[in-house]
């Protein structure tokens, strides 16, 4: 009698990378990143973080190369399906948390529809290392009592409904991920609705890594910051009076100054 | 000659521990937390994360007692700049994010008027534990373009000041982190604003820890599920259309219903 082989299905971690400092992935997401055999990863995922990955890792890349075209989700949804029913454990690895603007929940829906086993790893999201990093604590007593993420790369699709009343609210502190094309069109929704042109904001390109860049400037002068100082993508929009705080709070700052003292002195 | 001793600031490490799993521990955090010689922490810091320190090291406890009042603030501030102005280096802990609800900004304020160094870890915040976990994406493509926290604990001091309009946004995730005693208001407002009372709603108790309580429900029944199911502090309300996705997505479910029936069975 010949027994029909049974091909074990295999398991997909999606994996949190945080934002680009290994020293801020979860110790769970390290110790999956360290011991995969099988890795699928997007272009926001840092140098750092690839070089932990065993050397006799698969790593396959589904980002988007400069000038071309990234992988279709439809295309990264049927290959770790494939991958996974094939029986390889499969570590997918974000940038930033998976359910935070990582369309993480569109790849664990169809993972879930084959029945394939997955867990989901939480990651440090760029808004949480530039707070802490950078001294612009999200909430805080007096000035911020809620915080809020939004997307701006989608803003002008969803003009019409966007609430920019609703968003133009002193008390909450809004981090735009994915925003700088539409900084403009963010900065006159908000003043339009009655927030302050005053408003302290921040931009931070490339988030704790070896080239972030960070300015601080406010709503009013927005976009005329990003034009010259020339942010690119990836950069962080962060609005809101907590932003002041930065001034005494931003540790590194004053360091990487007494530094140029000393060094100038 | 006499040369007056200089003493030289400890530096004062603001930590997040996260919701209570230690695998969800930074490896930053994990780091300062097994090498601490001081911490000072909070209630909210698990078990399991406190089972880390080193046996050698001083532990302030400066949380809430039950049936105690827990430190004042100012006192807490007052603790950790005496420390550091005698030179220890302290790991202060706080559950969760310290920048997000947690009053870090006051602490780091206190201590940088005093030019005591401060380094701000980032933690894994209950949200998105809960997130990955239990299934419940923060942003959804078609269900959910932001994401928002509110602290509920406030929002009967705020009453006047919320805009519960700018709330009851239908494609905006709201967490309402210890909201246990206002999600009568919370639900009463955000539904008489328009948002539909059979919006899915989740109630999570214990966030990650082995007491953890799970139940989703819908706005217009929050309150009696609160009262039904006999939820305590410390629990996080999730509101939104994500929250229909945690019975597809919530894999640990399956597992241990998996597990019941084979035990059953």
């Amino acid at each position: 009698m010949i027994t029909p082989s049974v091909q074990k299905t295999g398991k997909l971690y999606l994996v949190g990378a945080g934002p680009g400092d290994a020293d801020l992935l979860t110790m769970q997401a390290y110790r999956l990143i360290t011991t995969a055999t099988t890795v699928v990863y997007d272009r926001l995922v840092s140098d750092e973080i690839m070089a932990l990955l065993p050397v006799t890792a698969t790593k396959i890349y589904v980002g988007k190369a400069p000038g071309k075209h990234h992988m279709p989700q439809e295309q990264i949804n049927e290959l770790i399906v494939d991958l996974a029913l094939k029986g390889t454990d499969v570590v997918r690895l974000k940038g930033g948390d998976p359910y935070i603007f990582g369309r993480g929940g569109e790849e664990a829906l169809i993972l879930t529809d084959h029945n394939i086993p997955i867990e989901v790893v939480p990651g440090i999201t760029t808004a949480q290392a530039v707070s802490t990093r950078l001294g612009i604590p999200l909430t805080h007593r007096g000035l911020a009592t809620s915080v809020r993420y939004i997307t701006g790369c989608c803003a002008g699709e969803l003009k019409g409904d966007m609430d920019w009343k609703g968003l133009a609210d002193r008390d909450t502190t809004l981090v735009a991920y994915m925003g700088l094309s539409h900084a403009g069109e963010i900065a006159d929704n908000l003043i339009e609705q009655g927030m302050p042109a005053s408003t302290p904001a921040a931009l931070i390109e490339n988030a704790t890594r070896s080239n972030e860049k960070f300015v601080t400037t406010t709503l009013g002068k927005l976009v005329q910051t990003i034009q010259g100082e020339g942010f690119k993508p990836p950069t962080i929009i962060m609005i809101g009076r907590v932003v002041g705080l930065a001034d005494q709070l931003n540790f590194r700052r004053h360091l990487s100054l007494e530094q140029e003292l000393a060094a100038n002195g």
